[in-house]
């Protein structure tokens, strides 16, 4: 993939460990470069290393490269001294104190640890989903929970379960609710002492395995039927789900029988202008496309009642709540139909559904100024259950992502604008660039 | 039950049709007393009955005491007529008219008419929930039907489930997706046209038979293992699921093992003053204190951890998301613990728990001016998952109830407020009343 010229400021944080998992490294632990690690030239011409949503990437050092050349096999750190030492010259003082920086940031990560002890050598990352303050705003989102909830529990039964990503532990502990046989549940941040809290207090410890570290580099000790993770952002691209469900559902999934949940994501826009405010009517009858996915049942009755409905208005039948229609982007007018940017199959070839430009055509509804894009998601949990951050759906901790058009353009109902994406990596991460062609 | 001095206005409503189920009936077709209607002396002297939350009380009329006793065993209109005129006056036609004014309002209702019929001769409902708006709020409000769907999915597979108050059908859809036996769905409205759409939409008319009318009313063919119900108000009772609960209980479900959704109600409060609002930290604490129940799981680890966070402040972390803290009732100051003012076992004595005065303990925990109770309701849907009204939740459509006290009271932190709840029956339906002692 293409460098992208951004500027990364600042260099690796060190470590805060408020809830550290252990630093007591046994002197003879082999490292390995994480095959989380994605290395990137940047435009001020700097090695920018990026490696997950949980820790910042950084600029590496002079020394850095040579270092993680010499720990490109799996080496002790005294093999891999000798190896550097034999093309630069580097103080065994200073070659410690990178070595730290890079396995505090887990560029270089143990080998072989056995990922559910706590004193295995790895690093968890202490930025990012470390945050209980994210996990807050993610648990409070009931909309999120209960659809994977939902969709978990009829899937796993004397299932094995991999949750990517797993956080508090909460989507584990649903599968091991629904009679998992066994859940591995994967967290690369501190957060993962919490779930292994939570795994403790909810009497699970014998069905759910906490694996703390990347999931690149975890080796699983036996296939899983399902996998399940909630790695999306408001662009679900961003938080790396492509390439982590590729290498996952490569080396965890059983081969040819195995279920994504989700197993399918939308990326969907529509286009809108400042200032407008849809009538009540209105909003409950694009409110109600969304009923059909949310629940998993064919709601065509409902809409087509709702369509012939008289009943509904401002004034009369919902005096009191009529603020609760009016929360966030209907502000702005909502110019176009709305335009599935790109669909992944994610159990499908992921490699040939995310290169290159896509074209999408944005059906112009009403004439006015385009001046943004509102970007959602629609996440499909089975083959019934989508949890949807659209506009048109009960909000969620995602809310939605707003991008300015380059410039602004008039448009009138009937026009077709073509939109083209293609996915970038900028600092490590992928993000979906939709423009007008 | 002791009668209320209360005014009903106007009179029967006439059966507004929209959505009509049928309404030739054979002329030999008997009549009995609903037993769901409850005739109560209002304020005013009149005879008032009130059978649902779906039809107006209405006032009885001269001669409706004498009709109604005449059909008070199951009764064709040719005898009912015959014994209505030994004791009074009447012409045919006016005797015509209240028999079809009264079964307009389900006071009387067909005998062993067959429920599944749409020309069974009961008129369903067509105000209360009849109503499109209604359903659409309860259907958007993804709390209440997402907790709904992850109870009824566990415990329904090869099960027979009735539905009480069925509305467009949705919880009865989840029963058959949970891999119910099958599921008998009841509704008394005009809403019911739309289940049966729905039913037939989704491919399950095999599984779901809607029945139309009163539950009280409806004889089901076969005993049933698992009522689902969602007859609940803002004040839990308001729907009459107390005397609902009773009947379906004795009439439907298998003695001895049968299982209630929800099966537990708890009636709670928190007192409250004007004008306040809490910091975000304080809110999530709140909020966090009811993730156990909504989830189903023991989160005290994340209490435990969230209490100790000092990164979750106004400024830093959430400074886009702010104002999502601040909706509702939190302009008002929580002056007090929770108070759990009534607690209903619905598999229980629900005579014995709910007759008479009950005595709670209102904890003020900050001084202040005690204007109000904030009312709300924390449904137990199984064993671990609860669906709550709580301020502290994520909000649903229901709100949350404001009673404001005869007069303000100085509180003090410490002070422990005596509240006096009784249940009482206005118009037919159940309320319950909280005040200082």
């Amino acid at each position: 993939m293409p460098p992208k010229h951004i500027t990364i400021r600042g260099r690796c944080p060190r470590g805060r460990a408020a809830v550290r998992l252990g630093s007591d490294v046994p002197s003879n632990t082999a490292y390995i470069v994480s095959r989380s690690v994605f290395i990137q030239l940047d435009g001020a011409g700097q090695l920018v290393a990026a490696n997950s949503v949980s820790r910042s990437p950084c600029v590496l050092e002079e020394d850095d490269l040579a270092i993680l050349r010499a720990f490109s096999h799996a080496r002790t750190q005294e093999a891999a001294l000798h190896t550097v030492r034999q093309e630069r010259s580097l103080s065994p003082e200073a070659f410690a104190q990178a070595v730290e920086r890079l396995r505090g940031n887990n560029i270089l990560t143990p080998v072989r640890a056995d990922y559910r002890a706590e004193d295995s050598g790895y690093v968890p990352a202490s930025t990012g989903f470390a945050s209980f303050a994210l996990h807050h705003w993610m648990l409070r989102d009931s909309v999120r929970v209960m659809a994977y909830r939902s969709a978990i529990l009829p899937h796993v039964r004397d299932k094995v379960v991999a949750d990517l990503g797993c956080g508090t532990g909460i989507l584990s502990m649903f599968a091991a609710q629904g009679g998992a046989r066994h859940v591995y549940a994967l967290e690369e941040s501190e957060v993962a002492a919490l779930a292994r809290m939570m795994f403790r207090a909810n009497g699970m410890e014998d069905r759910v395995t906490l694996l703390t570290g990347n999931s690149k580099d975890i080796q699983l000790p036996e296939p899983v039927d399902v996998i399940v993770h909630e790695i999306l952002g408001i662009d679900p691209f961003f938080e790396n789900v492509i390439p982590y469900i590729d290498d996952a559902r490569r080396r965890f999934l059983r081969p040819g029988q195995g279920t994504l949940i989700p197993h399918k994501i939308e990326v969907c826009c529509v286009g809108v202008e400042p200032e407008f405010v849809p009538s009540i009517a209105h909003r409950a009858r694009l409110e109600a496309r969304e009923f059909s996915g949310m629940y998993g049942l064919d709601f065509s009755p409902y809409l087509h009642v709702l369509e012939q409905a008289d009943e509904i208005n401002d004034d009369a039948t919902f005096p009191r709540r009529a603020n609760d229609f009016r929360v966030g982007f209907f502000e702005q007018a909502i110019l176009s139909e709305e335009c599935v940017v790109r669909t992944i199959d994610l159990a499908g070839d992921l490699e040939a559904q995310t290169a290159g430009e896509t074209l999408s055509s944005l059906k112009i509804r009403a004439g006015g100024r385009l001046g943004s894009l509102l970007m959602f998601f629609r996440a499909h949990l089975d083959d019934r259950l989508v949890l949807s951050t659209s506009p048109f759906s009960p909000r969620t901790h995602w809310g939605w992502a707003v991008r300015d058009l380059p410039r602004a353009l008039s448009v009138n109902a009937g026009d077709e604008i073509t939109l083209t994406s293609s996915l970038l990596t900028v600092a490590g991460r992928q993000k979906l660039k939709v423009l007008p062609k």
